[in-house]
């Protein structure tokens, strides 16, 4: 049985050492160990993979052992997974099919190891690539008025169908303050910037207007405040004078779908940790 | 004799027609012809490198015919540069040394082919490598109440050596109204971030603060608005929750040096052009 | 009418005047002129975009005085082409989907301007993505001793729907020479690697096997020498210690599907040209 | 006092846990852990480094015990350094001054943490840069016949100065079979191009008779094979038709100074492990 385990905790000496003896002592193999302190907040942040033989190990049992001797007295946040249950993710989109059809076709490949309940529009543009893909799909249109009842409506998919995670593929709607809290950390955004630069609408006419020579885009968590959660993955191309709107546009959509699906499979793979607005990232 | 012309002007038809019609007439060999139209603004620019028997052509007679018969009729904004005649750089340093070293071993292998009259800085902590490279070094510290005298005395060291253009390699202070006002897109900057983002002092440290994955540096050239000005070149380079301050600001130096020489050379060939605070860069 | 004129010639004074001024004459109006001289061979390159009243051009007549005035005493090969008469492309695959995918979304999305009059495979395992975009799929078999077979029936079905040019999207069969001599420079293969490193086959194991910390993704035209024709586009991505040979495969599908499709794009533009195996990009 | 350690070993269940509680228990603190399998060949890697009280710890107590409990068992390769016992490195160069320049200045500036106890040459022109950053100069001609008694010149200086590792910055001679035995994976070359591409002479003049639109530079430890050993760092930089043999150099330039240092300071920093003539680089 594979496991991943995620910590944070303040830092202390001894940490590691405590950690992968109780691994060690519980039968379980380290196949891969990942760690970073972060000096200023003094926060100690740890990745482990393990395997463990099935027949001898009780999964409650190693949880409550875990709880009394290490989380409690190291004051540690902690996760574990099993690697073969995959995370539920669910994904919005409005009318740009470019970024879905990338995670599609990563998640048909098998290179997205994620189990994709539904996808949810505002629009029905797209309902042809989930019938494409067999993925139910859910169209639930927003006006000015109907931002409550929508959220309700999302909040309910979202419990249903059991979703671990959502991602917002060129979602072209603010996601509701509710799901936000219900989901923290959990809802990954493409946004077309190389963020802070550029936040908030039209990014790629901003970036013409004042003429940058590199264009980008950034994948983040959603935070209450716009396009200000932490940041998971960024990249860039480079532009120039003979390049319009529309060639910046053309070649933001390669960067965007690009590092999104680099966001979504790092979130899958769990080797994303998020403290005081920032990623640590084990790649 | 070797030749650069730029031209800027509304955009028509038969401009490039017109133009090479002349070159060819008057016994110039066109070498190289760069052209753009920003269509949005409906302005065309052009770039032509021409080669004359130095027998035949006479300048001035060539300047009046050119004015006659092509700058009034098409309104343009023209400028011709003999290649031969390197222009002539000043650089203005504090304290930190990788830009001005940088440059300077581009001016001393022939890379760069520009004057150095001189060196100025508000220390005298790099006056050792103007020795080094045997530069005149001038000293001119700035305080609060200094800052008219400053430019004063800057602007008479800029006249007196004839500089047509100022290189500031992480000079650290603000730059006079009056400097900028006499020089046009001919005081070039080096900022250490990818601006939009990150404009104003202590870039490195905002951007660890905000968690990006990517850091960059930008030179553009000055004007009233800080920061703001045309940008010219930027350059940007991957970072992680593993660097520190400390690493991004050892990182970012490598951007730096290289950036800000990339857009001297550019300038220095005379391949920038400047509309509506943004470059044409014929590169 | 718009159209794109493409010259390559000896170099001597005084071309760029001569068309230009021929152009102007015939009442076109230059939107666009991009031009290179390869020094150490002598060559003389030229792409321009020019608007023509529809009403007054006589195309023969434009095309017969081009040849007498210019293409003959300057000794041009040149072309022309009208904008909107959009090449006819055909795409061979393989197995693998994801060039395939690529191509077939910015053609659908009319970012790709080009025609499509079939998809051509060795399997019939891609014949569903030719169906969702409702494009003629040809299953050419080859087997060792039907080579020449394939090779008739893959020229008759160019011959058959005028077939301009031809993409190998990770087509993993050697084409055979009638075909590169009917189709010189019009062949677009993708290869696995930054050549000239790692061609032939399995690039990726080989890129592993040395430990390199970059790898690439090169599209080329194909000539009789294997991963030898003139290079259109290369880019690179970097790699560690961590990466299995499947997280190269992985991260080449990604380069390769984005890289193959610029190189389509400039040809689709007409702003390639090849001289001496090697390629004038004008971008 | 700290320290860093390198291990590696057959990779086996308990080896993380072992060395840690090893660590722990020797009043060790782990400041950082870095680990890799490599899967294949079953070799597993570690860096620890850790911090020691002074006063308590034994060193040579520290290191027979480390052999007894956990090198021999485990069958380990390693090795203990005392992070404020420099590294003694000494450069290598012919006449080409920017990766001299480029070293000395970040050596200079404190990034570098390494002592430089001389630089040799097999010319005369680069001696007045020894000068100025005040280092010992020794200059020893190479002639065809003088091969064996260079070598052994080269031996005597690096026994008596203590040397730990050399970098070649861009020294035009073959070491010595001699020197590659007695420091492997201790002597760092530049070579000027991509690798495994354009291995040998003049690689800037093969890329640009190839036509590659992207050039690059690699540095790598020096083993019997010409440019064929283990490589440390790569990157890479665009290039068109516009650009001659000349800028391909130029370019090359800043690529072969920045990926040198960045080897050279992975090195410095034992950041770098070496296994079947590849790298696993702890960045």
């Amino acid at each position: 049985m594979k496991t991943t385990i995620l910590i944070h905790c303040p830092d202390q000496s001894g940490i590691i050492s405590a950690v992968t003896g109780f691994i060690h002592a519980k039968g379980g193999n380290i196949i891969y160990l990942d760690q970073h302190v972060a000096k200023q907040a003094n926060v100690f942040f740890m990745r482990l993979e393990s395997d463990f033989d099935d027949n001898t190990l009780n999964l409650e049992g190693f949880k409550n052992e875990f709880t009394t001797s290490l989380a409690t007295p190291y004051q540690m946040q902690w996760s574990l997974h099993l690697d073969d249950v995959l995370p539920r993710m669910a994904i919005f989109v409005s009318k740009y099919n470019h970024c879905l059809y990338d995670l599609l076709s990563r998640y048909h490949s098998g290179e997205l190891k994620a189990e994709i309940p539904f996808i949810l529009s505002n629009h029905t543009d797209l309902a042809y690539i989930a019938e494409q893909f067999n993925i139910p799909f859910y169209h639930i249109p927003v006006t000015k008025t109907s931002k409550n009842e929508v959220e309700e409506r999302q909040l309910e998919l979202l419990k249903e169908h059991n979703v671990d995670f959502m991602v917002l593929a060129r979602y072209m709607q603010i996601v509701g303050s509710r799901l936000i809290d219900e989901y923290p950390n959990k809802i990954i955004n493409i946004h077309h910037s190389f963020l802070p630069a550029f936040a908030g609408a039209k990014p790629y006419h901003a970036a013409f207007e004042r003429g940058v020579k590199i264009i980008g885009a950034t994948s983040h968590y959603v935070t209450e405040e716009l396009d200000a959660g932490p940041i998971i993955e960024q990249d860039v191309t480079a532009v120039s004078h003979t390049h319009t709107i529309q060639d910046f546009i053309a070649k933001g959509r390669d960067l965007e779908k690009i590092v999104l699906s680099r966001a979504v499979k790092l979130h899958v793979k769990r080797k994303t940790m998020v403290y005081n607005n920032k990623t640590v990232i084990f790649s």
